[in-house]
């Protein structure tokens, strides 16, 4: 099915049918599928776009990430269908390590992931095997890299479950989430969690790691002021006035998500 | 995997376990897969239970059906993954006709819907074939039976989506959508948008039929005195309300959806 540009949901769909391909090419489980509708909604609550709130959470990751010794990127099926350019990008420009970590892990659906992220010019990508464990998980979720995250002062999770994401802040780990509900363990649990949706959460930290790397002063900053409970208690606050301006302005034949 | 009784999210992970079952039977696309994802993001949010407002609609929903002359309920692929007990038993409460309408139709699928629903006990399932379309629909999307539910006079459409919702509207038919989403097209065209959960709407929509069927006078008033924007109203009301105490309650270690 082509989709044409101009279509209102435009950028939705094209996210959708990537990922259903993605499941005929073994990389997405149905679970993914399931976890991407609920953060559909979420972005549909948020207007689908970056909110203020997020995009300070996204320089302050950034910043961290610029001023990291060993920063990894830990990337899911989903992350491996949404956005395999834009994270070999910004592990580039970082640089990180990238580490596939998958939930529900089979070696082959880890192995077709590191392909994918290769042939998007990712290298060094660790996954299979693995030769450390996180402590607190039941041993399958716990395989992990002590090159990559088991090893690593800062870690992005995006797309994380709410317990890896406690395992890694118990480590002691500056752990980075992308997720778009606000209320999720994951986002409760990160030391900064971004609320924004996957892609344009990589492409903002991107722009900003770029910035950040030429002014470290200004990452040093960043890090200092950057305060979780303020940057989630004014996501919250934007969206109670996102939902109060979707229920006034609900027009009874207005186009919006079925 | 072994879900225990007493999993505070047993209710939704059953759920989810189904859909993905059903999957592997040929019976749900990735699509609904997807779809169900937005639908547990929006009963998070109403707190996994029917409020108020639905419950009113549930009841004007039941009195349209009991003082229908050819009532029929809509089925796809998630409807019949995840209540086809439930949707046989309201069938017969009522009496109404059962039609496996799908959104991405293949006829094995169709098929395939009707056996599951056979075998939970249900009779003369339309589905397969169909000799009649309903205007302003694109043809695969359009086809349906004369028995059924071009014919009929009030439908039940749970989990439709919002350009049939409006078809069959403009038919002239009374529509009675499902839908978790209050924002969605098919919540602001259904003629009687019941925005709860698929099973418990069907299993209080039942129990509702069954009350007024004694009580026909009751059921008159019921569909007089029922107004969808009031309705609509109130559930906003109650959407907002809800959303203000989640945010407000939300303490940093509460387990929350990932």
């Amino acid at each position: 099915m082509k989709i044409p540009r101009s279509h209102p949901r435009y950028e939705s769909l094209i996210r959708r049918e990537r990922l259903v391909r993605a499941w005929k090419a073994g990389i997405v489980v149905p679970e993914g599928l399931i976890a991407h509708g609920r953060g559909e909604a979420w972005d549909y609550l948020f207007g689908e776009g970056t909110s203020a709130p997020a995009l300070v959470a996204e320089k302050a990751a950034a910043a961290h990430l610029v001023r990291a010794k060993r920063p990894v990127i830990s990337v899911n099926g989903n992350v491996a269908a949404l956005a395999p350019k834009e994270i070999v990008r910004l592990a580039k420009a970082i640089p990180a390590r990238i580490e596939v970590n998958l939930f529900h892990r089979t070696e082959a659906r880890v192995r077709r992931i590191v392909r994918t992220l290769t042939r998007h010019g990712g290298t060094g990508v660790l996954g299979t095997g693995g030769d450390a464990r996180i402590p607190h998980l039941d041993s399958r979720r716990a395989l992990t890299h002590r090159a990559g995250i088991y090893g690593a002062d800062v870690v992005v999770v995006p797309l994380e479950d709410g317990d890896r994401t406690e395992a890694l802040v118990r480590m002691g780990k500056t752990v980075i989430a992308i997720d778009l509900n606000p209320l999720s363990r994951t986002s409760q649990m990160a030391s900064i969690p971004v609320v924004d949706e996957l892609t344009r959460a990589v492409l903002n930290i991107d722009e900003f790691v770029r910035e950040l790397r030429r002014d470290p002063e200004e990452a040093a900053r960043i890090v200092k002021s950057y305060k979780k409970a303020d940057n989630l208690r004014a996501m919250y606050s934007f969206l109670g006035w996102r939902l109060r301006s979707l229920l006034r302005g609900r027009p009874a034949r207005r186009k919006t998500r079925d």
